[in-house]
């Protein structure tokens, strides 16, 4: 039985720490949240004990942590509970900075524990599916790879002015997309990545130093070619895509709908948008990856991400924020 | 707080037992099944007790039986539960006699308790969102369904020879799509039915006095037509599909996939087969329906489905037992 | 080169002539219609002379005549074209009697001459696809053919009166479908039919003896099944699906779109309607099946169709209104 | 009646002769190639003339000339048949020299003459109808265009040393739907863009000094961003989509399928393949573009394409070449 806290209980904190609780072998043990009455109301509906971190850090029987609170908090959180030499899950970014988030890696490394972190889509069934048969070699090797990436509206403006940016609150995921698929989790790496953009959606966004509507290009080492296009508004809902051209195809990740119904009328044959987003669209890939934190804690098997994936997504991240900014590429050196 | 004993720990029973055990404000009291084995190792899992189906019945805690013992047994078990002033759910048919399910209908009537029939159909998310959406009117009036129900492989010879045959075993589900969306849950009623079939699958089905592969035709008192195709074997998964047309157009609801991806090659461009079987197809529809039941236990509203379902689906399939074997088709008189 | 006659030069005379007009080794030599104006149009148009039949079957250079004018005429003009030693091309029907249809067979088969019938969907690419690949083996014998045939909407009530009614005026090329997937050319056959129907869209039909959606089940000699569902209406456009199911799996045929283009917005994701109506959908089929009958000429190879195939639909066009207005199946003597 | 001469009478020559000789009111006068066998042979299947470009040039009989000559006559036969007063048609490209096209521009500005370029891709049915979705306001103002570009496989080696290279050759297609769709005939222009690519199918591709993998940014003045990515290989065919993002949603113009022939089998839904190549997917836009030609020049209505449309996605092309040579964007002043 793992006993486990999670810290934050914000709207990410609750889908893991329902998840954690509903998963056998896992006692969900302290929720703490500095809204003392998110963290009761949510430790009471779960049958968990509302803990301090500190609480939590010293208590001997927790074994793992899933930090969902605030990002600011998360570089600080990681090595605290590093310190303590417990198990960790943290949500991205590992943090803003990537000095900051490099030494959170070496407190991991030092402390020997494990930090998984949150990218999701590494465990949506329809990109998972797409992943297993890439390396079951459907499609041969890699070439080329196409992300979609669109919210279907910005978040509020003072979110955004403390978010990063869009290169780093939102294209994260895609930047680990990248790497996940076309990097071959580190058999090949960006060597040379250009980034433009602009702000097309509201004149706030602009105001706010920031962009909505951005795209990417990325060149591996071997030759292999990304292109990332990401918007904050998508008029149809959550867009969440990619396809991989090989040797010997193309593999395509389509978007979930929520039903098979299809309308035909006067006015055309309609199915169904995606997924509103991510909350839908990702329910299944949130409960499957701290299924995955859990089952490999127990077994000692290796788990999917780790500290390293969430700094390398960051310097990606920041060398198209540099980009962008300069209107230049930016080179990576071997 | 609803107490439920459920009747059966096999397949069937396992799947309403766990959905049952995670929904709040139910306590999953009893497991009864005379394979003792089974029932104790279904009742640990979830935390209930084993009792035989006389000790459950006879406790006063008990709000709510869920039938899921064989076929054979529901008219028994429904009668009972009845007698004892319990709530039911039982799964489909009611009984393979109509005689003996209308019997049932009147000890349920006369104990005043809800009898909800386990059609898991109405409560999948696409069809209930294409009935949804034909109550909103999205295509006016419904006069046309066509429905395809396809297994992916013919269950063993065995049980077909105590199933009641196709028409009774497996096309009533189809025979309560066709109640449920064109006979508009009682505004309407069929008139004609016509049914034919043939063994094509397998010569063991034909000697064990049934068919694999059955169409029937039926008309209903306003002149509204269904066709139903179905068939014990499909290469390619369980399909289950149907269309409504409509003065303004068409509603046809599709199967599930497991993922979205495509894959292009030089073979062509291929998608992923519908969900394996009705475990994998139906999954959110028995958790809904279960959620369902003691959601109106609680509020004191309409069920979805009544034993009155069960009755009318079971006369459809008598007709269309009765039909196929004089090769003539069944009238009913208003 | 070989010189043709077309009678009859309304919407589908035009549209033989003009793609006979285009092909090498074709001299459109005589356009006829009583419509001397329409004639004069068409043959003027395409470098042809008008004439009357007399004329045109009197003149040995003609080798080969197109009947494309009112039902009503084709029996006669098959019967003088064949005495006068000419090969043939007929639009459906042979005859709205199975007795004159077949005293036309007769008179082909004495004459010796080609009769090549009208069914055009015999050379629709998608269904052409679908019946190469059935022969190819994909899915196996093929065991369960489903037809859906909708019209965008009725013709006027007058057209009606005359039509022979919804199954020998609509479905009678649903019926050609059935015999060419699923009784397979001539060696398997319809042993029992089944039909109903109703109509629905409009009163004035009722009045005029006929109705507007019909359904039709069919079960062959070897046990094979077919239904198929037909309307005069549907909001959507013009609905020409089938789809076969076989050991193997399923080989489906739908519509054909005008455009691919893909729209998403607050509403939904729609695709286009299906092509307009049959001489949008048809275009291709009506080139490719006269292309076909002139190919066939020049090498003499064997008709796809023949007089036989438009006799044969014709019974069961009788079959079908017979079983409709008995409300009674029409069994088959081998 | 207008009289055309073509001068090419290879592959695309022979598309073109025979869409004009297929058209009322034109008259296709002559055909000149320096192959005289191949001249000779379309010419008499046809019905024209064989001529050499100077006997045509100088017949005042002919009022337009078709240039499908290879690309390195282009520059040279469009300003003499500007000179000698001729409306012209040319394939693309203008000229691989941007100066030389701006010569050919002037050239056919002094004279007075039309010159369409054959972007044929602006008559693709789908493409086109998306066009004029997006000018009826579908989706509202256009903001990011994704487009893909992929061949089946890549031309000899032999080719593709004299062809400019693919952001000449192959891409000059994509930076006019660029320029169709995005920067909007005009309204607005590129001012910044980037591109990058590998040799990744066949080391003569860089032997050759070209690459057969690119991927290319543009931003627009008003801030609007397109993404291109093509290949010289696609293992399931010919790939040409692209998709449109607006204020109000997107529109997305998909690959066109031979049939619409669905099978389902135990390997998966497979649909067929694109259209194979450039003259199966663009068979109708060929034929709809010299109609446009000829009826523009019979209506004296303007022409969808000009000279300047030539010169301008030549001008993208040579950009992108240099930003690919240099690994840095390159802007465009106003």
């Amino acid at each position: 039985m793992k006993q486990v806290a999670v810290f934050g209980a914000g709207r990410i904190g609750q889908i893991h720490a329902s998840n954690l609780a509903s998963l056998p072998g896992v006692q969900l043990r302290y929720v703490s949240d500095p809204a003392s009455q998110s963290a009761a109301s949510l430790a009471h509906a779960l049958g968990a004990q509302v803990a301090s971190i500190e609480e939590a850090l010293a208590d001997p029987a927790v074994d793992a942590v899933v930090i969902a609170s605030p990002t600011t908090t998360h570089g600080d959180l990681i090595v605290r509970a590093a310190a303590a030499g417990k198990q960790i899950f943290c949500e991205k970014p590992v943090d803003l900075s990537v000095a900051r988030a490099e030494a959170c890696a070496a407190a991991v490394r030092r402390a020997g524990v494990a930090c998984m972190i949150g990218f999701q889509r590494r465990f949506d069934p329809t990109f998972n599916a797409l992943k297993s048969r890439l390396e079951d070699g459907e499609i041969g090797v890699p070439e080329v790879l196409i992300v979609t990436s669109r919210d279907p509206g910005a978040p509020p403006v003072e979110y955004l002015r403390q978010s990063g940016g869009i290169f780093r609150d939102m294209l994260i995921h895609d930047f680990d997309v990248f790497r996940w698929i076309l990097a071959d989790d580190g058999r090949d790496e960006a060597v040379w990545l250009s980034a433009t953009g602009s702000c097309l959606t509201d004149p706030a966004i602009a105001q706010a130093g920031d962009i909505d509507t951005a795209i990417v290009s990325i060149r591996t080492r071997s030759g292999r070619l990304c292109q990332i296009n990401a918007s904050r508004r998508a008029a149809y809902g959550y867009d969440q895509r990619f396809e991989v051209l090989g040797f010997k195809g193309l593999l395509a990740a389509g978007n979930h709908r929520p039903t098979e119904v299809v309308r035909m009328d006067a006015a055309g044959v309609e199915v169904d948008n995606p997924e509103a987003f991510f909350l839908e669209r990702y329910r299944a890939a949130y409960r499957l990856e701290v299924t995955h934190f859990i089952e490999q804690l127990q077994s000692g098997g290796a788990f999917r991400t780790s500290v390293h994936d969430g700094v390398a997504a960051q310097k990606l991240a920041d060398a198209a924020a540099l980009s962008f900014e300069r209107g230049e590429p930016v080179t990576f050196s071997a």
